[in-house]
């Protein structure tokens, strides 16, 4: 009778958000639920069996939540990248197109060290603008993106052709926007 | 020969961070270090053995990087605490003073039901105002605060007085401010 639950299931679809004709997909629905939790972190983290390498690196916020479970798992050592304004040590930034507007983000500059492998995290490839400026942060501080692994993509918004010479995992694609 | 470190000795100071006179207690020299991030986040765990609750809080966004590794380690869902207009649905607000000026934190309204025993988490306890304000909305939900658990405590800006009626559990306490 029960039919197992994959972590899909427990997205919540926000429609219109944040704006007309946008779905937004809320993962605080899979946060939410003990199981929906695991099934996240577990699923990210088979997409890392085989990867060799030295750190994970989390993307402002939701990377956050992501990537320091798979960091915690796997013995490996978490780098925060942060909105500008809230690292204390001296960064490296880098700007980048959101799908609505612009930002800018930053990485203690010795928080990466030349020839590191690492790995990029975070909840969604959208347009990719954001993943893309953090792995341009990586490279410009002498390392190798190992592989980025999200738990969504929207495959509509296109986000792998910016991202087109790296090993991209997602678990859940959505067709659309 | 060698000497075990602790946790404490992987946070990096920073002088005058953000205002003059104020030492920053950067976790970022812990979170950067597989054995400071696994210390970090056991030593916080072990202040829950005996504790009974339903689910985790973490404040953004450092309450997310610690609270999500023991969601995860202890099979509980995670509701994140988030700076106003990032949650899609509907929330609960709540207004508090913060070391520098004022701020707002908002919760999603059915993440947290009455009755449930939540657990609070954040990298710090300073003035204690961005936690209390999270535990006002717990309690607004009808919902209990089992206990609060911070990773740091800066003891000279007595947080402790604004969160006098919680059990609250820290791992490294600073004397001043």
């Amino acid at each position: 009778m029960s039919t197992k639950k994959t972590v899909a299931d427990y997205i919540i679809d926000i429609p219109d958000f944040p704006e007309p004709g946008i779905i937004f997909r809320d993962i605080t629905g899979v946060l939410n639920d003990a199981e929906g939790l695991r099934l996240a972190v577990d699923e990210m983290q088979s997409r890392l069996e085989g990867v060799e390498f030295d750190k994970i690196i989390g993307l402002e916020s939701r990377g956050f939540l992501l990537g320091m479970p798979i960091a915690y798992n796997l013995g490996k050592p978490f780098v925060p990248v942060r909105k500008v304004g809230k690292l204390p040590r001296t960064t490296i930034r880098k700007a980048y197109d959101l799908e609505y507007g612009t930002a800018e983000i930053e990485v203690h500059a010795d928080d990466i060290r030349p020839g590191e492998k690492v790995v990029i995290i975070d909840d969604l490839i959208a347009t990719g603008g954001t993943i893309r400026a953090a792995a341009d942060i990586v490279e410009s501080l002498g390392a190798e993106v190992a592989c980025m692994v999200c738990l969504l993509e929207l495959k509509g918004l296109n986000g792998r052709a910016v991202l087109e010479k790296y090993d991209v995992k997602t678990v859940i694609q959505y067709e659309g926007k």
